[in-house]
Parts: C-alpha cells; sequence; structure tokens
C-alpha cells in the first residue's frame, strides 16, 4: 500500500461474531518503530461493516491493524433502552447492570428509575477485559511517499541533443534551457544514462549493428574505460556541472530523475574487475543478452543469482546511494522485470529505510502480473498500457481498472503519450491533431504522466519503417538537430495543460476518475474531483474529422450552471444532466472543464 | 472448501517470476495424513496463470498446495528451438545444454547438429534442485463429504400429526407413511426435535402465552421430567421404535434427519443437573431467551462462555455421538448464530473426523456474513434467503451469487419455498399456481432442497394475521388432521419433480446454473448441465396470469432441436436461439425442459 504524506487511509473490516452481543471495533495505528498504538473507534456501516481513517502525515511507513470485542456492558445499554421503551420493570436489569459497571447509582434501589437508567446510559463502557480483545492477526503497512510520487509531471530529453546544432551538448547546456523546462510546467526532469559509453560492438545509427566512425552510440551501453554506472559521460561534463544542474533545476522546483539500467557494455569496468558477476559461456566469453533468437551482443546483464550475488547486489544497490549522495531523489528504472524480484525487493527498502523521499519507477512494459508485483515489491510508480491504448473502450477499460480495482492501493500509474522506444501508430498517421488528444488525455486522466521531447512538442512521427514503433534516426543512437523555437510547437499548449494541472487539485490524484456516457463513440468524456474542483473533459479522439454529440454528466440538479474552458477558453451555461459538444481537431480537439459551482 | 465424493478439485495459480526463465509449476495432493504428496503437472493457461484438478475418492479431508520452480533446462530447450528456427549456429548451446542435463549427445561435438538437437528436445529435464522450488505457504484443505451433501431432497414433518386423526402419532405412524414420502421422491425425511416436552411456561395454540390443559406444546421446548437431548417423547415411542423407522427409511434411501436445538425448556434436567452451564440473574433465577424487549421465559439458552464451558461443550458434542450412535447421519441444526463458533468449528472438526459421513445443515437466517461463517466453521448445508426471492432480479441476483461467487466453494445452499416458521406472502395470496412455481425453482435451481409437509402438497396458506408469516393454528403448538389424500394435493406433481431430478443429472450439482434473457420479466429461463445432460427452466412468475415471450438460448447454432417437457409433457422442435414460450397458472407454470442432443 502507499500514499503521499498528508493523505488517509481508509480502513475496512468485516466484524461481527456470533449471537447477540455488540460488538466495538478500533483501528490502530503508528509510524513503524513508535512502540505504541493509537487507537480510534471503527464506525459501523451496516451489514456487518466498519471503517475509520488515519492519517499519514510522515514520510515513511506506517503500520495498522485492527482489533475489536464484545462489549458486555453496551450490550446491556442497548437491551436497557428497548426494554424501557416496552415499558418494563427494570430493577433487574439494573442489578445485572450493576455487575458489569461500577456505576453506584445502579446498586441503588432506593433511587427512582429514571435516574438510574440515565446514569446507566451515562456510563462510559469499563475497559475490555484483554482477554476479550481479538486483534487482526496481520499488522498491515503503508509506505508514505513525498506527494511527487502521486502528482508529477515528467520531461524526458537526452541530454547532449540540447544544443541543435548538431554538437554532443553539456550539463551546462542543459541548464540553459530549465526556464523552458518551466515554462512547459514539468517538474521531473528525466535524463537517460548519463555514464560513459561503450565502444566494443556499439550500435550505428538507427540501430545498425555496426557503427560509423563518429557515432555517439546508445546511452544504454553503459561503462567504458572512463568508467561505469557512478562515473559521468566526459561530454557531458563534471560531477561540478552535474550539481549545478540539479541545485539550478531545484530552484525551479525540478526534480532531475536519472535512468538506473543495470546492464554492462562489454566495456565496462565491472566485466574486467567483476567477471564472476556475470555468466560465462563455455567457450569462455562472456554470456550477452539475448531474446532468443535475438542477441544484443553490445549488452552484458549482470547474474543475479551468481554465487557472488551478495557482493553484487551490494554494489548495485550503491549505484543508487552514490547518486542519492549527489542530490538526485527520483529514479527511473530501466527494464527492472529482467532482474530479481528479490533484489528490488531488498534494495528498494533498504533505500526507502534511509531516504524516504526517493522515488522510484518502473519502466516494465510486460505483463499485468508481473508489472502489479514490481508495484507490490516497492516501486513508487509504474509504466502503463496508455500507450496502446487509444479507442474509447480500451481507454475507458484500462483507466477504470487502474483506478477502481484493489491494485490501486500500490500500483501508481505514470502514463507517457510517446517514449525514446514508442512512437504509436495513432501519433504516426494522426499529425497535430493526435498529439494534441494524446497528452491531453495523458495530462488529465492520470495525476502522472511524462512525454520524451522535444520529440513530442515537435511532433516527430515518422517510422524508422512502416509497422515500426521505433523512431527513424532515434535519438538514442544519435545526436539530434532539434529546433524547440519552431513556431509550430505544442509547448505552449503543454505549458496550458501543465499550469491547469498545478492549479486544480482534481488532476493531482487519480482516485476519483469518472466516466460519462456519450451518443458518439469518438467523444470520451470524464471527470475528476477533490474538495469543490471539479473538472470535466471531453476530448474527440477522432484526429481527422469534427465530432459532436451529447454527454451526460449527472450533475446541476436540472439547473443551470457554468463550465469555464480551461484549455480553449470560453464559458458556457448548462443545464441538467444532457449538453451538447462539438470538437473539432483542426482547432482544438478537447476541452479541460472546470464546474462553477453554484 | 467442500466437495462431494467422486467431483474435482480444480487448483488455479498465478505463478511467475522474473526474467525470461520457463516456469514449471505442480499441484500437490494428499489425503490428510498420507505422508507424501500426489504429484501432478499445472497446465499453463496463459497470462501467468495456472491450473489443474485433482480426483476426491474418500470421505474426509485432502490437503493440496503447489509448488513451481524456474527450470534451467527447460528454458535452454525453448530457447533453442528458437535459434534452431532463426538458422543460427548451436555448437556453443549445445555444450551449454551439456552443462545442465546429462545427454550424451550434447557433449559430442562428432554428431550432426541434427542429432545432438534432436537429443536435446527429447531429453527429460532433471529433477530440480531444491534450493529452486518454492512451496505455496500455505498448506490447503478440502472437506470431502457424502454425495446426499450436494444432492438432497428433504421433507420436514411433525411425527406426532401423521395419524390425521388429531391423536398424537408416534415413529410406528410414520414408518406406515414411508411408502408415500419416498412416492413423493424425497431422500432426507426431517424431523423437528423428537425428546420430551418441557411444561413450565409451555405455550398454547397459535403460541399463547399460556397453554390449555390438553396442548402439546413446541417440541423446540426441549427437555422434561422424561428426559432431555437424548430422550424421547413417551407418545413418539421407544428406541426400538426409533431404530425401525431408520431402518425401514434406509431401505428406501431415505436418510432420517434429527434436529439439533440447543436449549432447554425450565423442566431439562440439564438446569437442576448443571445450573452452572446456564447464566443467573442476580434475583438467583435463570436467564431465560430474549431478544429485548421479547422474553422466552419457556426457553433456557446455555451459557457457552461458563467457567464450566469444556464440560458443557463436551456434553453437547455427545448429543451428536449419542444419534449417531443411533443410526442418524444428518443434522439439521436450529440457529447455530446464537451458539458460540468456537464451538461449532471444534464439535463438527471432532465429529467428522470419526464420522466423515455426516452432515450438517445450519439452519441460520441472519446477516450474509454470519451464514458464511458458519458454513466456513464445517456446516455442510445452509438454509438461504430463497425463501423471500420471489421477482425474476431477485432470483437471478440470488442465485447468480450462491453458484459463481468465492462462496460457492464452501456455501452449499440448501433452499426452502416454507418452513414451519416460514409462510412467504406469495404462498398467502398465490393460490395453487404460486404452490407449484416455488417447488419448481427450488427444485430446479437448486440441487438441495426441502420443504415442509403436508401443509405444502397441500397447500396450507393461511397467515396466523395479516402481514404474520407464521401459520394459523401452526402445528408448532398442536396436532394436526392433514388429509394426505386430498384429490388436489401437489404430492404426485412433487413426486413427477423429484424423479426427474434423479434422472438429470444436470439438476444435481449447482455450479452450471445459467440464467437466459427473455423479453417478459414474469419469465424466469435457467439452463443446467452436466456431461451430455442439458435442462432449460422456463417459469411464469406471475401466479395470476398467463404469461408469453421469446426467451433467448444460446444452443442449436441455427439448426432446429427438439426440447422435451419432463414436467408437462410434449416435444417442441425450437430452431436458433430465440424461442417462444407460453405459459398458463391455472395449467401448469413451468417448463422443465430436457434439450435433445443431435
Amino acid at each position: 500500500m502507499k500514499r503521499a504524506v498528508g493523505e488517509d487511509v481508509l480502513v475496512e473490516a468485516d466484524v461481527f461474531t456470533d449471537g447477540h452481543d455488540a460488538v466495538v471495533a478500533e483501528l490502530l495505528w503508528r509510524f513503524q518503530g513508535a512502540h505504541s498504538w493509537e487507537a480510534m473507534p471503527m464506525k459501523f456501516a451496516g451489514n456487518d461493516h466498519w471503517s475509520a481513517a488515519f492519517p499519514v502525515e510522515r514520510l515513511g511507513r506506517y503500520e495498522y491493524t485492527v482489533r475489536a470485542w464484545t462489549d458486555p456492558f453496551v450490550t446491556w445499554q442497548r437491551d436497557l433502552a428497548k426494554r424501557r421503551d416496552a415499558g418494563q420493570d427494570l430493577s433487574v436489569d439494573f442489578l445485572i447492570g450493576a455487575g458489569l459497571a461500577d456505576v453506584p447509582e445502579l446498586r441503588d434501589a432506593s433511587l427512582a428509575a429514571d435516574v438510574r437508567y440515565r446514569a446507566a446510559m451515562e456510563a462510559v463502557p469499563p475497559l475490555p477485559d484483554a482477554s476479550r480483545v481479538l486483534t487482526y492477526e496481520k499488522t498491515l503497512s503503508v509506505t508514505v511517499d513525498p506527494l511527487r510520487a502521486r502528482f508529477s509531471t515528467w520531461y524526458e530529453l537526452f541530454p547532449r541533443s540540447v544544443r541543435g546544432d548538431g554538437r554532443h551538448a553539456s550539463f551546462r547546456d542543459v541548464v540553459k534551457i530549465l526556464p523552458e523546462i518551466e515554462a512547459m510546467g514539468f517538474d521531473v526532469l528525466y535524463l537517460p544514462p548519463v555514464h560513459p559509453i561503450g565502444v566494443t560492438e556499439r550500435k550505428g545509427k538507427n540501430n545498425a549493428l555496426r557503427a560509423e566512425p563518429g557515432d555517439v552510440g546508445s546511452p544504454w551501453a553503459i561503462g567504458a574505460k572512463e568508467g561505469g554506472h557512478k562515473a559521468l559521460h566526459p561530454q557531458l561534463g563534471s560531477f561540478d556541472d552535474f550539481h549545478e544542474l540539479v541545485s539550478e533545476a531545484r530552484k525551479r522546483n525540478i526534480s532531475i530523475a536519472l535512468d538506473i539500467a543495470f546492464q554492462c557494455s562489454p566495456d565496462h569496468p565491472y566485466v574486467r574487475e567483476h567477471p564472476e558477476w556475470f555468466r560465462a559461456r563455455p567457450d569462455g566469453t562472456i554470456q550477452y543478452a539475448e531474446n532468443p533468437p535475438k542477441k544484443y551482443q553490445d549488452i552484458y546483464p549482470f547474474d543475479f543469482e551468481t554465487p557472488r550475488w551478495q557482493e553484487l547486489w551490494r554494489e548495485l544497490k550503491s549505484v543508487f546511494e552514490f547518486w542519492i549522495g549527489h542530490g538526485v531523489k527520483i529514479f527511473r528504472v530501466d527494464n527492472p522485470h529482467t532482474k530479481s524480484f528479490a533484489f528490488w525487493e531488498w534494495c528498494i527498502a533498504e533505500l526507502k529505510a534511509k531516504h524516504p523521499e526517493t522515488i522510484f519507477l518502473s519502466e516494465a512494459f510486460t505483463r499485468p502480473r508481473v508489472m502489479h508485483k514490481l508495484a507490490k515489491l516497492g516501486f513508487s510508480q509504474s509504466y502503463t498500457y496508455f500507450t496502446w491504448r487509444t479507442s474509447r473502450y480500451e481507454l475507458t477499460e484500462y483507466f477504470t481498472e487502474l483506478t477502481k480495482d484493489a491494485s490501486r492501493e500500490y500500483f501508481r500509474p505514470n502514463v507517457w503519450p510517446n517514449t525514446p522506444d514508442i512512437l504509436h501508430e495513432y501519433l504516426q498517421h494522426g499529425g497535430r491533431p493526435a498529439f494534441i488528444v494524446r497528452v491531453v488525455l495523458a495530462a488529465t486522466l492520470a495525476a502522472n504522466y511524462g512525454l520524451y521531447g522535444p520529440a513530442y512538442e515537435l511532433m516527430e512521427h515518422t517510422p524508422r519503417e512502416p509497422g515500426s514503433e521505433e523512431y527513424l534516426d532515434s535519438e538514442k543512437y544519435e545526436i539530434k538537430r532539434w529546433d524547440r523555437a519552431r513556431s509550430d510547437s505544442l509547448a505552449p499548449l503543454i505549458g496550458r495543460l501543465n499550469a491547469i494541472r498545478r492549479e486544480n487539485a482534481a488532476l493531482q490524484s487519480d482516485g476519483s476518475l469518472r466516466f460519462h456516457p456519450t451518443d458518439n463513440d469518438q467523444l470520451l468524456v470524464y471527470s475528476k474531483e477533490s474538495g469543490e474542483n471539479l473538472i470535466l473533459v471531453a476530448v474527440n479522439l477522432d484526429p481527422r474529422y469534427v465530432q459532436a454529440g451529447w454527454l451526460d454528466f449527472p450533475w446541476g440538479d436540472g439547473k443551470t450552471y457554468e463550465v469555464e474552458d480551461l484549455l480553449g477558453g470560453g464559458r458556457y451555461t448548462w443545464a441538467g444532466r444532457r449538453n451538447f459538444v462539438q470538437l473539432n481537431p483542426q482547432t482544438l480537439p478537447a476541452h479541460v472543464f472546470r464546474v462553477v459551482r453554484g
């Protein structure tokens, strides 16, 4: 279970017993390590169901459980009221009550029945005998993360391309564009691996098997003679440069997130110093990465089951600690599902115990149970299938699952309309409207989202070949010359969207998401709310044609009310449940309405 | 979990691991107490899901669990096939395989690649290293009951009324009507308490506070000077008479079921001999039963929490053992929810360990969680809300829950259209059609059902007062003069229904129940199947008017097929999904079709 600081944990329990005795239930909670529990009465919610909520105000872990007992005095009070309402003689009942609690009036037969009755009903039940108290056999726990684990806006960028002139850029160049990133409203700047890149078996442009002279290689081929996971690529700059980037970003409330990819190029110092951390082939070579029959000879995976695993695991954990020491709190973890579950459970628990402010994003695009398992093992956020969900049916089903299933308690979606590995067909063919639709969906369906830029705002949409989701001339293998100042850039629109997210609490969490019917399958309509803030979004999923229809939004009780389009501008007066929308992809394919309450 | 002898237990598990290694999963099971497990490979069902089923052939308890491991050799075989399909050189791969299993061909480089490949794929994977095997942390168990726990047809009858002439009847009189009960097709004959009835505070006719001279009292006011729970009411006969009843019934394949009601009349010998088993009031009297403000002064409940509870519990368990000793295997337990959960768990486990052929029916009409809890604690069958579910919506919802929810694994419904305590409004006002409808529903919706006769087949329908569910002149307080030979009796129809149940396996279990849409809300249509046997039932729920409509039954693939009405007679040729039915309550408000397969 996960929460962000300041949230509540709602605990529900079925509490019942045999017979007719009155049951009392309490919620117990404490910050992990505290030696006594806080206790709070639970409220009866009908049908043997009870609930109570406790607040989590500190980063770290809280524990909670439930205890309950049958209370003879409460039972007696409840029954006494019924007997009195029926006009029965209560004298023996008062004596029974006197045997259950020390209430002098109950013993004193000289008092009027009314006086004794009032004393009975006002008496506080004695503390329960310990032998009657049943505590739930499990102590449950919840991890409390910083707010940014629940609400974050990520921008992924290859630092080496930020100059725009084709020359290898540095962290100092990244510092220069921080104002642009801030203007677009991002609060996490995520960098692919920043380490030295191997030369052996280096891939060329468009993933060519052989690199040409001058090819810069993939940042994920980590490690060269200059160092490995704890070193910086020499052309990106020094640690001083990196520190300046972290600190300048922090001034703009932007967190630097690093990519942790536990794999090595053949030139990584680990390969020479610790060959026992890798698997050996019978011919004496080291086992390269494979997905048979595909071979990735530029990459050596670690052997998490090596006899020296303890040494290896400690070293890998120290990679996180190293970067935490350099001011990084957020880590995107590359392909965690191809590494050991046990390693992640141990590693993240150890790191969070000392650094509860850290956030770990799981980049696992794999089977649902594996993605859920990684979230249960400790990852704070998780990549999702959003990138491939484009129709109204798919989006409705998937986001209903993400926000309503039990998994919502531990699986925090972080949704991406594109990544350096995934250029979806919808973006390849849908033009500018498709790019607007997908970023509006990401920004308003999910409190955590990110995009890979400037490819996104510049609407890069050409695949390597037809049917491929890879970008042509992918930035993974070469330095790009992005023209960020292009007049058609989506940067202003993205900036407006992210400002709307910052100003509307409804968009900062996911639990309240509700879809609303429309009579046109190309129109997706949904709302989110938080306290008084109510946001209603209508999106035309068809990037080609104007779509119009009636939506059914249960609001207003038949009275008129106003909706204000925070994205496109304009205020509309609506009445009742059914209202009309029409969206033109050539102008703006979405409304993001704030519902103005009476 | 419960099963009947001869059934299967389908076990499903999510089994997955990190990385890309091949997973192998096995189901383990054994009869409780066996010292080794049977093992069976589980089958991969996609999406990390695995399943296997084991048969339960003996009465008692079975245990089962799941174990799994990643298998390097199976992984290697899987990948080898992919590499070969891609035309890759396999020489190093053969050597890797040779390190995983002792297959001589893999080591022998002089052999042709094809020969080595075939040997590789035909090799049996070595047994897994114990350190790689993960066994599910829980050992689960399933109670295997006799077939009658799953499929039974109960007839409840007050033995003292069977003469029909108003005089107190005996077990010998019951023996005389066994042929009638057999002809109606019942296989459980359930008798309300057969013990001496108290005289102190005895209730009169229609539950009058004071009995008149000659009033026989309620059989549930158990215990008098002649004895208690281990004695027979003197007018019912001797133990020899009782034994004859049990043995004559057995010859007709009818089990005698007794009612176990753990409560005492003030005259019960326990009250005198063990006052410490009851709760004392401050005025020195014994606490009578109450549901404040109502008082039941003719009944003393046991105090399950008395300091002498161990003695009390042992004595109560011995009541069951006493009657088991007298040939009784089936017990209907009165109001088990007002007794201790812990008592039932202990008592039923002890009894089933020695007498796995016993069946316990829980008569708890209370909150759903309490009813489920009793089933989990060990009761073999449970009363349900069927008695109050009369509309199409209610019946569909409730029976979908009973047959599809996880609770179906432990909660076996036993449904009753009436009981001596419940004459539902639908029967009060619906006339003969209502009685036919309700018994058809009970007999075909549920594999276990029962009714209280002869009140049922004689369509007794007058309530004590308007709005009451109590019978007027209830048999609970007086001897009735039933005219079982009445020409309008439903006995022949009930006999036909129960014969249909015996001859059609589809009606002998509940899991296959499916409801089918109709375009008329008064028509309820559902099917059940077992192997080749497919039964389709259509019921007109409106006891007043003819109702007709189209049903949607996905069968026949558009071809014509025949349905045979086993209840009303007649064969119909149907085609495709949509077919027409019309049901007249004045003749027969239901079809019970057997679908004749091509």
